[in-house]
Protein backbone atom coordinates (compact mmCIF):
# COMPACT_ATOMS: atom_id res chain seq x y z
CA UNK A 1 0.00 0.00 0.00
CA UNK A 2 1.18 3.57 -1.00
CA UNK A 3 1.93 5.78 2.32
CA UNK A 4 0.32 8.71 3.61
CA UNK A 5 1.25 12.19 3.16
CA UNK A 6 0.39 14.62 6.19
CA UNK A 7 1.11 18.66 6.62
CA UNK A 8 2.01 19.89 9.57
CA UNK A 9 1.50 23.19 10.57
CA UNK A 10 4.06 23.45 13.71
CA UNK A 11 2.91 27.00 14.87
CA UNK A 12 4.77 30.87 15.26
CA UNK A 13 8.16 29.24 16.51
CA UNK A 14 7.83 28.30 20.09
CA UNK A 15 7.94 24.07 20.44
CA UNK A 16 5.54 24.39 23.17
CA UNK A 17 3.01 25.82 20.59
CA UNK A 18 2.82 22.75 18.77
CA UNK A 19 -0.11 20.85 18.97
CA UNK A 20 -0.46 17.07 20.74
CA UNK A 21 -2.09 16.12 17.23
CA UNK A 22 1.30 17.66 15.39
CA UNK A 23 3.79 15.64 18.11
CA UNK A 24 1.87 12.42 17.30
CA UNK A 25 1.99 12.39 13.56
CA UNK A 26 5.67 13.50 13.35
CA UNK A 27 6.37 11.26 15.55
CA UNK A 28 5.07 8.10 13.98
CA UNK A 29 5.88 9.18 10.16
CA UNK A 30 8.72 7.68 8.68
CA UNK A 31 10.09 10.37 6.66
CA UNK A 32 9.89 14.17 8.00
CA UNK A 33 9.37 16.82 4.64
CA UNK A 34 11.44 19.98 4.79
CA UNK A 35 10.42 22.99 2.46
CA UNK A 36 13.61 24.78 2.04
CA UNK A 37 14.01 28.06 -0.73
CA UNK A 38 17.40 26.21 -1.91
CA UNK A 39 19.63 23.00 -1.75
CA UNK A 40 21.50 23.35 1.24
CA UNK A 41 19.56 25.83 3.36
CA UNK A 42 19.09 25.24 7.02
CA UNK A 43 15.39 24.98 8.26
CA UNK A 44 13.70 27.38 11.12
CA UNK A 45 10.54 25.14 10.95
CA UNK A 46 12.78 21.78 11.68
CA UNK A 47 15.13 23.52 14.32
CA UNK A 48 11.46 24.04 16.18
CA UNK A 49 10.46 21.27 15.97
CA UNK A 50 13.68 19.54 16.89
CA UNK A 51 13.13 19.92 21.13
CA UNK A 52 9.77 19.14 21.37
CA UNK A 53 9.82 15.95 18.69
CA UNK A 54 11.31 12.43 19.13
CA UNK A 55 12.89 12.25 15.64
CA UNK A 56 15.31 9.60 15.58
CA UNK A 57 15.77 7.03 12.98
CA UNK A 58 13.75 9.58 10.94
CA UNK A 59 14.25 10.03 7.39
CA UNK A 60 14.71 13.95 6.91
CA UNK A 61 14.25 15.46 3.58
CA UNK A 62 14.30 18.57 2.16
CA UNK A 63 12.51 19.60 -0.36
CA UNK A 64 12.92 22.85 -2.34
CA UNK A 65 9.96 25.45 -3.09
CA UNK A 66 12.05 28.48 -5.04
CA UNK A 67 10.89 32.05 -4.39
CA UNK A 68 12.30 32.90 -7.61
CA UNK A 69 9.93 35.61 -9.80
CA UNK A 70 10.18 33.45 -12.69
CA UNK A 71 6.17 31.63 -12.59
CA UNK A 72 7.53 28.81 -15.08
CA UNK A 73 10.34 28.13 -12.37
CA UNK A 74 8.12 28.24 -9.06
CA UNK A 75 5.92 25.38 -11.15
CA UNK A 76 8.76 23.34 -12.56
CA UNK A 77 9.83 23.59 -8.89
CA UNK A 78 6.73 22.73 -7.14
CA UNK A 79 6.08 19.58 -9.43
CA UNK A 80 9.18 18.42 -8.91
CA UNK A 81 8.20 18.55 -5.13
CA UNK A 82 5.51 17.07 -5.43
CA UNK A 83 7.04 13.94 -7.43
CA UNK A 84 9.72 13.97 -4.63
CA UNK A 85 6.96 13.28 -2.31
CA UNK A 86 5.24 10.72 -4.09
CA UNK A 87 7.78 8.68 -4.83
CA UNK A 88 8.12 7.97 -1.08
CA UNK A 89 4.63 7.37 -1.00
CA UNK A 90 5.08 5.17 -3.43
CA UNK A 91 7.84 2.96 -1.25
CA UNK A 92 4.66 2.93 1.13
CA UNK A 93 6.32 5.35 3.58
CA UNK A 94 4.55 8.00 5.70
CA UNK A 95 5.70 11.33 4.68
CA UNK A 96 5.10 14.37 7.10
CA UNK A 97 5.76 17.83 5.27
CA UNK A 98 6.17 20.77 8.40
CA UNK A 99 5.54 23.93 7.55
CA UNK A 100 5.48 27.23 10.26
CA UNK A 101 2.57 28.88 11.05
CA UNK A 102 -0.74 27.14 10.19
CA UNK A 103 -0.89 24.98 7.39
CA UNK A 104 -4.07 26.37 5.77
CA UNK A 105 -2.35 30.02 6.17
CA UNK A 106 -0.28 31.14 3.28
CA UNK A 107 1.67 27.96 3.01
CA UNK A 108 3.68 26.66 0.38
CA UNK A 109 2.55 23.10 1.58
CA UNK A 110 -0.82 23.58 -0.61
CA UNK A 111 1.25 24.25 -3.89
CA UNK A 112 2.74 20.22 -4.31
CA UNK A 113 -0.66 18.97 -1.90
CA UNK A 114 -3.13 20.03 -4.75
CA UNK A 115 -1.21 17.67 -7.67
CA UNK A 116 -0.32 15.12 -5.07
CA UNK A 117 -4.47 15.00 -3.84
CA UNK A 118 -5.67 15.32 -7.13
CA UNK A 119 -3.43 11.71 -8.18
CA UNK A 120 -5.17 10.05 -5.32
CA UNK A 121 -2.83 9.82 -2.30
CA UNK A 122 -4.00 9.23 0.96
CA UNK A 123 -3.82 12.77 2.79
CA UNK A 124 -4.21 14.44 6.05
CA UNK A 125 -3.88 18.36 7.19
CA UNK A 126 -3.12 19.30 10.68
CA UNK A 127 -3.97 22.59 11.65
CA UNK A 128 -1.30 24.65 13.46
CA UNK A 129 -0.98 28.45 15.21
CA UNK A 130 -1.09 31.11 12.77
CA UNK A 131 1.15 34.09 13.32
CA UNK A 132 -1.54 36.38 14.29
CA UNK A 133 -2.77 33.64 16.67
CA UNK A 134 0.62 33.31 18.46
CA UNK A 135 1.43 37.27 18.23
CA UNK A 136 -1.67 38.66 19.77
CA UNK A 137 -1.86 35.75 22.41
CA UNK A 138 1.95 37.17 22.84
CA UNK A 139 0.80 40.87 22.63
CA UNK A 140 -2.21 40.06 25.13
CA UNK A 141 -4.82 41.70 22.72
CA UNK A 142 -7.98 40.22 21.38
CA UNK A 143 -7.95 39.83 17.67
CA UNK A 144 -11.40 40.38 16.92
CA UNK A 145 -14.59 40.15 19.09
CA UNK A 146 -18.20 40.81 19.26
CA UNK A 147 -19.41 41.72 15.81
CA UNK A 148 -16.09 43.22 14.64
CA UNK A 149 -14.57 41.98 11.50
CA UNK A 150 -10.81 40.98 10.41
CA UNK A 151 -8.79 41.16 7.52
CA UNK A 152 -6.13 38.90 7.11
CA UNK A 153 -3.36 39.97 3.94
CA UNK A 154 -0.08 39.36 2.68
CA UNK A 155 1.84 42.59 2.50
CA UNK A 156 3.23 41.50 -0.95
CA UNK A 157 -0.12 42.50 -2.77
CA UNK A 158 1.45 46.47 -1.85
CA UNK A 159 -0.89 49.10 -0.16
CA UNK A 160 -4.02 50.01 -2.07
CA UNK A 161 -5.39 46.37 -0.63
CA UNK A 162 -4.13 47.61 3.27
CA UNK A 163 -6.18 51.12 2.28
CA UNK A 164 -9.26 49.31 1.42
CA UNK A 165 -9.01 46.56 4.64
CA UNK A 166 -8.89 49.59 6.45
CA UNK A 167 -11.93 51.36 5.32
CA UNK A 168 -14.04 48.05 5.73
CA UNK A 169 -12.28 46.05 8.36
CA UNK A 170 -12.72 46.60 12.14
CA UNK A 171 -9.01 45.07 12.76
CA UNK A 172 -6.99 43.97 9.74
CA UNK A 173 -3.31 41.45 9.94
CA UNK A 174 -1.14 42.10 7.60
CA UNK A 175 1.55 38.77 7.44
CA UNK A 176 5.11 39.38 6.22
CA UNK A 177 5.20 43.32 6.52
CA UNK A 178 9.39 43.31 7.26
CA UNK A 179 9.75 44.88 3.84
CA UNK A 180 6.77 47.47 2.97
CA UNK A 181 6.84 48.92 6.80
CA UNK A 182 8.00 52.29 5.22
CA UNK A 183 5.18 52.28 3.43
CA UNK A 184 2.54 50.76 5.89
CA UNK A 185 4.13 53.19 8.59
CA UNK A 186 3.32 56.34 6.65
CA UNK A 187 -0.51 54.96 5.96
CA UNK A 188 -0.41 54.58 9.47
CA UNK A 189 0.62 57.75 10.24
CA UNK A 190 -1.87 59.62 8.13
CA UNK A 191 -5.36 57.82 9.77
CA UNK A 192 -3.63 57.89 13.03
CA UNK A 193 -3.10 54.37 14.09
CA UNK A 194 0.35 54.16 15.18
CA UNK A 195 -1.27 53.41 18.61
CA UNK A 196 -3.65 51.49 18.01
CA UNK A 197 -0.67 48.71 15.83
CA UNK A 198 1.21 45.92 17.31
CA UNK A 199 4.32 44.55 15.32
CA UNK A 200 5.84 41.46 15.94
CA UNK A 201 8.90 40.61 14.24
CA UNK A 202 11.17 37.71 14.13
CA UNK A 203 9.59 36.23 17.65
CA UNK A 204 11.65 33.94 19.55
CA UNK A 205 14.73 34.77 17.44
CA UNK A 206 17.51 37.29 18.58
CA UNK A 207 16.29 40.20 17.68
CA UNK A 208 12.78 39.88 18.45
CA UNK A 209 10.74 43.07 18.79
CA UNK A 210 6.80 43.32 20.06
CA UNK A 211 5.59 46.85 20.31
CA UNK A 212 4.36 50.06 18.47
CA UNK A 213 5.38 50.49 14.99
CA UNK A 214 8.46 52.43 14.81
CA UNK A 215 9.85 54.37 11.64
CA UNK A 216 13.98 53.66 12.44
CA UNK A 217 13.54 50.07 12.88
CA UNK A 218 15.11 47.31 10.53
CA UNK A 219 12.44 44.81 10.39
CA UNK A 220 12.69 40.95 9.49
CA UNK A 221 10.40 38.83 6.93
CA UNK A 222 8.58 37.02 10.16
CA UNK A 223 7.01 40.34 10.87
CA UNK A 224 2.92 40.60 11.89
CA UNK A 225 1.12 43.70 12.36
CA UNK A 226 -2.03 43.84 14.39
CA UNK A 227 -4.48 46.97 13.55
CA UNK A 228 -7.11 47.38 15.68
CA UNK A 229 -9.27 50.62 14.84
CA UNK A 230 -10.75 50.78 18.13
CA UNK A 231 -7.85 50.99 19.99
CA UNK A 232 -6.11 47.86 21.38
CA UNK B 1 2.33 36.94 46.35
CA UNK B 2 -0.82 37.35 43.72
CA UNK B 3 -1.46 34.34 41.57
CA UNK B 4 -0.96 34.28 38.03
CA UNK B 5 -3.84 34.18 35.42
CA UNK B 6 -3.65 32.56 32.19
CA UNK B 7 -5.92 32.15 28.90
CA UNK B 8 -5.70 28.84 27.22
CA UNK B 9 -7.37 28.50 23.51
CA UNK B 10 -7.74 25.18 23.40
CA UNK B 11 -9.04 24.40 20.05
CA UNK B 12 -11.71 23.84 17.91
CA UNK B 13 -12.64 20.49 19.37
CA UNK B 14 -10.56 17.35 19.17
CA UNK B 15 -8.31 17.28 22.42
CA UNK B 16 -5.48 16.50 20.03
CA UNK B 17 -5.44 19.69 18.54
CA UNK B 18 -4.60 21.20 22.25
CA UNK B 19 -0.99 22.45 22.31
CA UNK B 20 1.89 21.36 24.53
CA UNK B 21 1.70 24.65 25.84
CA UNK B 22 -2.41 24.42 26.88
CA UNK B 23 -1.68 20.98 28.27
CA UNK B 24 1.12 21.95 30.40
CA UNK B 25 -0.47 24.77 32.00
CA UNK B 26 -3.68 23.27 32.67
CA UNK B 27 -2.11 20.12 34.67
CA UNK B 28 0.26 22.82 36.21
CA UNK B 29 -2.96 25.45 37.46
CA UNK B 30 -4.46 25.02 40.91
CA UNK B 31 -8.02 26.16 39.10
CA UNK B 32 -9.54 25.37 36.12
CA UNK B 33 -11.98 28.74 35.34
CA UNK B 34 -14.78 27.35 32.70
CA UNK B 35 -17.05 30.42 31.31
CA UNK B 36 -20.53 29.01 31.07
CA UNK B 37 -23.72 30.65 29.94
CA UNK B 38 -25.55 30.22 32.71
CA UNK B 39 -24.94 28.32 36.17
CA UNK B 40 -25.55 24.45 36.13
CA UNK B 41 -24.73 24.62 32.16
CA UNK B 42 -22.70 21.59 30.93
CA UNK B 43 -19.27 22.78 29.42
CA UNK B 44 -18.56 21.23 26.03
CA UNK B 45 -14.54 23.16 26.85
CA UNK B 46 -14.29 21.47 29.67
CA UNK B 47 -15.38 17.92 27.97
CA UNK B 48 -12.61 18.67 25.04
CA UNK B 49 -9.71 19.33 27.66
CA UNK B 50 -10.82 15.94 30.20
CA UNK B 51 -9.13 13.17 27.37
CA UNK B 52 -6.22 14.51 27.38
CA UNK B 53 -5.31 16.69 30.27
CA UNK B 54 -5.03 15.17 33.75
CA UNK B 55 -6.88 17.39 36.27
CA UNK B 56 -6.77 15.22 39.39
CA UNK B 57 -7.35 17.71 42.26
CA UNK B 58 -7.76 20.59 40.62
CA UNK B 59 -10.92 22.80 41.32
CA UNK B 60 -13.33 23.38 38.55
CA UNK B 61 -14.78 26.69 38.96
CA UNK B 62 -17.41 27.78 36.28
CA UNK B 63 -17.77 31.27 35.72
CA UNK B 64 -21.09 33.00 34.00
CA UNK B 65 -20.72 34.67 30.85
CA UNK B 66 -24.69 35.47 30.38
CA UNK B 67 -25.57 36.09 26.38
CA UNK B 68 -28.66 37.92 27.73
CA UNK B 69 -29.63 40.85 25.08
CA UNK B 70 -29.29 43.44 28.23
CA UNK B 71 -26.19 45.53 28.26
CA UNK B 72 -25.68 46.15 31.74
CA UNK B 73 -26.64 42.74 32.46
CA UNK B 74 -23.58 41.60 30.35
CA UNK B 75 -21.40 44.27 31.81
CA UNK B 76 -22.79 43.05 35.01
CA UNK B 77 -22.06 39.48 34.69
CA UNK B 78 -18.54 40.28 33.24
CA UNK B 79 -17.39 42.25 36.28
CA UNK B 80 -18.80 39.18 38.49
CA UNK B 81 -16.40 36.88 36.63
CA UNK B 82 -13.51 39.18 36.66
CA UNK B 83 -14.34 39.77 40.89
CA UNK B 84 -14.69 35.93 41.27
CA UNK B 85 -11.13 35.17 39.10
CA UNK B 86 -9.79 37.75 41.33
CA UNK B 87 -10.58 36.48 44.26
CA UNK B 88 -8.78 33.12 43.88
CA UNK B 89 -5.63 35.02 42.65
CA UNK B 90 -5.78 37.27 45.76
CA UNK B 91 -5.32 33.63 47.37
CA UNK B 92 -2.14 33.20 45.61
CA UNK B 93 -3.71 30.60 43.46
CA UNK B 94 -2.86 30.28 39.88
CA UNK B 95 -6.33 30.23 37.60
CA UNK B 96 -5.98 28.96 34.04
CA UNK B 97 -9.63 30.00 32.08
CA UNK B 98 -10.36 27.51 29.33
CA UNK B 99 -11.98 28.61 25.97
CA UNK B 100 -13.12 27.19 22.43
CA UNK B 101 -11.00 27.53 19.40
CA UNK B 102 -8.19 30.73 19.95
CA UNK B 103 -8.16 32.67 22.69
CA UNK B 104 -7.75 35.95 20.72
CA UNK B 105 -10.54 35.14 18.12
CA UNK B 106 -14.39 35.83 19.17
CA UNK B 107 -13.52 34.89 23.00
CA UNK B 108 -15.70 35.81 25.96
CA UNK B 109 -12.46 35.68 28.35
CA UNK B 110 -11.20 39.27 27.00
CA UNK B 111 -14.42 40.86 28.49
CA UNK B 112 -12.96 39.87 31.66
CA UNK B 113 -8.99 40.01 31.03
CA UNK B 114 -8.99 43.55 30.07
CA UNK B 115 -10.05 44.48 33.52
CA UNK B 116 -8.00 42.44 35.32
CA UNK B 117 -5.09 43.22 33.82
CA UNK B 118 -5.92 46.87 34.10
CA UNK B 119 -5.73 46.46 37.86
CA UNK B 120 -2.38 45.12 37.64
CA UNK B 121 -2.06 41.58 37.70
CA UNK B 122 0.38 38.95 36.15
CA UNK B 123 -1.59 37.38 33.08
CA UNK B 124 -0.75 35.42 30.04
CA UNK B 125 -2.30 33.80 26.66
CA UNK B 126 -1.72 30.67 25.33
CA UNK B 127 -3.57 30.65 21.57
CA UNK B 128 -5.24 27.87 20.14
CA UNK B 129 -6.36 26.22 17.30
CA UNK B 130 -9.40 28.50 15.52
CA UNK B 131 -12.31 26.77 14.13
CA UNK B 132 -11.87 28.08 11.21
CA UNK B 133 -8.22 26.87 10.88
CA UNK B 134 -9.28 23.61 12.55
CA UNK B 135 -12.51 23.45 9.47
CA UNK B 136 -9.93 24.23 6.92
CA UNK B 137 -7.21 21.56 7.71
CA UNK B 138 -10.58 18.82 7.87
CA UNK B 139 -11.77 20.09 4.37
CA UNK B 140 -8.23 19.94 3.52
CA UNK B 141 -8.46 23.24 1.83
CA UNK B 142 -6.26 26.43 1.96
CA UNK B 143 -7.70 29.44 3.83
CA UNK B 144 -5.52 32.19 1.69
CA UNK B 145 -2.94 31.66 -0.39
CA UNK B 146 0.12 33.42 -2.72
CA UNK B 147 -0.89 37.47 -2.68
CA UNK B 148 -4.80 36.53 -1.98
CA UNK B 149 -6.46 38.64 1.36
CA UNK B 150 -8.97 36.90 4.11
CA UNK B 151 -11.79 37.92 6.45
CA UNK B 152 -12.67 36.70 9.12
CA UNK B 153 -16.63 37.85 10.42
CA UNK B 154 -19.04 36.43 13.00
CA UNK B 155 -22.95 36.67 11.12
CA UNK B 156 -24.44 38.53 14.43
CA UNK B 157 -23.94 41.92 12.60
CA UNK B 158 -26.15 40.49 9.11
CA UNK B 159 -25.73 40.00 5.57
CA UNK B 160 -24.45 43.41 4.90
CA UNK B 161 -20.87 43.05 6.28
CA UNK B 162 -20.64 39.96 4.20
CA UNK B 163 -21.61 41.45 0.87
CA UNK B 164 -18.86 44.14 1.27
CA UNK B 165 -16.55 41.16 2.27
CA UNK B 166 -17.44 39.44 -1.05
CA UNK B 167 -16.34 42.67 -2.94
CA UNK B 168 -13.43 42.92 -1.60
CA UNK B 169 -11.78 39.90 -0.02
CA UNK B 170 -10.63 36.67 -2.45
CA UNK B 171 -11.74 34.79 0.85
CA UNK B 172 -13.78 35.02 3.52
CA UNK B 173 -14.71 32.73 6.38
CA UNK B 174 -18.22 33.33 8.47
CA UNK B 175 -18.36 32.37 12.08
CA UNK B 176 -21.00 31.64 14.09
CA UNK B 177 -22.85 31.26 10.84
CA UNK B 178 -25.64 28.86 11.81
CA UNK B 179 -28.29 30.96 12.99
CA UNK B 180 -27.98 33.13 9.37
CA UNK B 181 -27.55 30.35 7.05
CA UNK B 182 -30.91 31.02 5.58
CA UNK B 183 -29.73 34.31 4.02
CA UNK B 184 -25.89 33.40 3.27
CA UNK B 185 -27.48 30.65 1.37
CA UNK B 186 -29.50 33.19 -0.65
CA UNK B 187 -26.69 35.57 -1.05
CA UNK B 188 -24.10 32.56 -2.22
CA UNK B 189 -27.00 31.39 -4.52
CA UNK B 190 -27.38 34.97 -6.64
CA UNK B 191 -23.59 35.25 -6.58
CA UNK B 192 -22.95 31.79 -8.22
CA UNK B 193 -20.37 31.02 -4.87
CA UNK B 194 -22.45 27.51 -3.57
CA UNK B 195 -19.70 25.27 -5.15
CA UNK B 196 -16.96 27.25 -3.83
CA UNK B 197 -17.97 27.20 -0.15
CA UNK B 198 -17.12 24.59 2.55
CA UNK B 199 -19.83 24.49 5.89
CA UNK B 200 -18.25 22.97 8.37
CA UNK B 201 -21.01 22.47 11.29
CA UNK B 202 -20.49 20.52 14.71
CA UNK B 203 -17.49 19.48 13.72
CA UNK B 204 -16.86 16.23 16.35
CA UNK B 205 -20.13 16.19 17.20
CA UNK B 206 -23.44 13.64 16.56
CA UNK B 207 -24.21 15.74 13.90
CA UNK B 208 -21.39 17.03 12.01
CA UNK B 209 -21.12 17.74 8.44
CA UNK B 210 -18.80 18.90 5.89
CA UNK B 211 -19.84 19.63 2.44
CA UNK B 212 -21.71 22.36 0.54
CA UNK B 213 -24.16 24.30 1.82
CA UNK B 214 -27.96 22.50 1.85
CA UNK B 215 -31.03 25.04 1.47
CA UNK B 216 -33.32 21.86 3.68
CA UNK B 217 -30.76 21.49 6.27
CA UNK B 218 -30.56 22.42 9.78
CA UNK B 219 -27.38 24.13 11.20
CA UNK B 220 -25.97 24.10 14.93
CA UNK B 221 -24.39 27.18 16.97
CA UNK B 222 -20.83 25.54 15.97
CA UNK B 223 -20.99 26.31 12.18
CA UNK B 224 -18.35 28.06 10.20
CA UNK B 225 -18.46 28.93 6.52
CA UNK B 226 -15.37 28.84 4.38
CA UNK B 227 -15.91 31.01 1.14
CA UNK B 228 -12.87 30.51 -1.87
CA UNK B 229 -14.02 32.99 -4.07
CA UNK B 230 -11.35 31.91 -6.52
CA UNK B 231 -12.41 28.10 -5.88
CA UNK B 232 -11.50 25.46 -3.66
Amino acid sequence: MTGKLYGVGIGPGDPKLMTLKAKEVLESADIIAVPVKAPGEESRALSIVQPAVNLTGKEIMPVVFTMEHSVSRRKACREQAAGQLMEKLDLGKNVAMIVLGDISVYSTYHLAFKFIREKGYRTENIPGISAFSGGAALAQISLVEGSQNMMVLSSLKGTEVLETALKVCDNIVVMKAGSSMAQINKILKEQGLEDRTVVLSNIGMADEYIGPPEEDREYGYFTTLIIKKGGL
